[in-house]
């Protein structure tokens, strides 16, 4: 494995690779990888020649009093980790390199945006579709992976991709959960014990939706106040949203008559969680994820 | 040459090019194409293998009760221009192709846009950079090619392609003018003869800006206030700006001490006409332009 900190030469390597006609695939984290990040360079690595994994802890994505500091970071144990899932190059850029003094130019995606966590988190989407428009033109993948358990995030890079015509292909892998049904997160390690067991009732809440969803429910805003009723037994567990929407538009569904992404955010202590899951529909049970072998 | 309208159809293209390890060079118009187009055209043929040409009259880039319905179309003309120049590819597509229903990512650069135009024309810019950062993933140059006479869009694209790390050189080439000095532009069209010659004055002060500047006046206040003495000399122009601005940032200059761009909007009946020229600083005298034989 090779690691690239310039943009320019992990550019000039990928122009390299196209010319030579190879494929790549790029797997766009923030560092800290755990095994929803190692499903996606699993699934990533059977599709391409060259599979390139970058870590970025992306500021522009973080607004005012976000936790960016604070994020964790451990580069040193990613490499191990990228090395061992037979990783290519880790691109490991510095902020400097990816943002310099005098940046100007922005990418945003002005509907699906602004719906969910857009509308806490002002800014947030246009911090990512910008460093992902940077990704794509310096990795120039053809395909990138995007986690499932970021739902919205996906679905804005999907329409970024659409819209300014990136000749990529955009994967979408499954959430991948802890045995107790946790979604595995960079920031579960903010989290003390108690909260961590706190924190179950994000699938606690999204297990009650599809619940009241197979029984036969159709009334989302029923469902909803079930969730929220679900989420407020637990102490300490602020709610941020509780949504139950189009899975492609994420415009909320009145009467659900078809599939339904149904969407969890909430703040415990100083961590902030979010959760999903896609429920009826034509694909009703979702692909297995890849889990890591057990030690 | 052949004819390509279906942006999917030109990216195939373009990634087979690449794959081949051809090079591609792109002259992006909005169609009515005159001897200023070609120069661009004539400069791109001789730097790659395929050189594509892409007309399209980008309506994200006008303003409301600007000219977009009138703006002058003739895409038989243009194409046996771009067939005789020994161009490849006629990238010709249609609104619908390039913005279909919901279209809702943009790509804006914040600062150099807000300057000159950007001030009189809001969202003319976000509207040319979305244009161009789609006709780069669609057609993938390694070169594009634009024009001096937009010295402002051309600084723009240059600042977004560096900011969003597109993998593409900029490439800009002087301005064609008529005999009499007028700047070639498609704009000119819509022009009386009366109006044609009163647009003589735009030239005309530019050429008041520079010989003031070379009898050594560096106070740039003096030097708009004769261009726009001599603007107003002529009946009928309105000025929408006079501007003394350094070349790389577009900010206003006060004192001039190295190289300045000498900017003017004017409006002469319902035709907007812009035209600039750099004076000073290590190149004063620019390349001569590529002009179109005789006929």
């Amino acid at each position: 494995m090779k690691t690239v900190t310039s943009p320019a030469a992990m550019q000039q390597l990928s122009l390299k690779f196209r010319e030579e006609a190879k494929t790549i695939a790029l797997v766009p984290t923030m560092g800290c990888l755990h095994a929803g990040h190692l499903s996606l360079v699993h699934t990533a690595r059977a599709t391409a020649d060259i599979l390139v994994v970058s870590v970025f802890v992306n500021p522009m994505q973080f607004g005012p009093g976000e936790d960016l500091d604070a994020y964790p970071r451990d580069s040193d144990k990613d490499k191990q980790l990228c090395e061992d899932a037979g990783v290519d190059i880790f691109f490991f850029p510095s902020n400097d390199a990816m943002y310099p003094i005098g940046h100007s130019s922005f990418v945003e995606e002005t509907v699906l945006s602004r719906e969910l966590c857009g509308r806490l988190r002002p800014g947030h989407f246009r911090g990512v579709t910008t460093i992902v428009a940077k990704l794509l033109n310096i990795v120039l993948p053809h395909r990138a992976f995007f986690g499932q358990k970021d739902a919205q995030q996906a679905l804005v890079v999907r329409k970024l991709v659409s819209d300014l015509s990136f000749p990529v292909e955009i994967v979408t892998c499954p959430t991948v959960r802890d045995t107790d049904g946790l979604a595995l997160s960079s920031r579960n390690k903010y989290m003390s014990t108690e909260e961590r067991n706190a924190a179950l009732c994000v699938p606690g809440a999204l297990e009650v939706a599809e619940q009241a969803i197979r029984s036969g429910t159709s009334d989302a805003r029923m469902i909803s106040s079930a969730m929220q009723e679900a989420l407020k037994r637990t102490p300490g567990v602020k709610v941020d949203y509780v949504e139950v929407v189009d899975p492609s538009t994420l415009e909320p569904i009145v009467a659900i008559s078809g599939p339904a992404l149904v969407a969890v955010a909430v703040r415990i202590g100083r961590t902030r969680l979010i959760d999903n899951r896609l429920i009826g529909g034509p694909d009703v049970e979702p692909p297995t994820p890849w889990l890591p072998p057990s030690p």
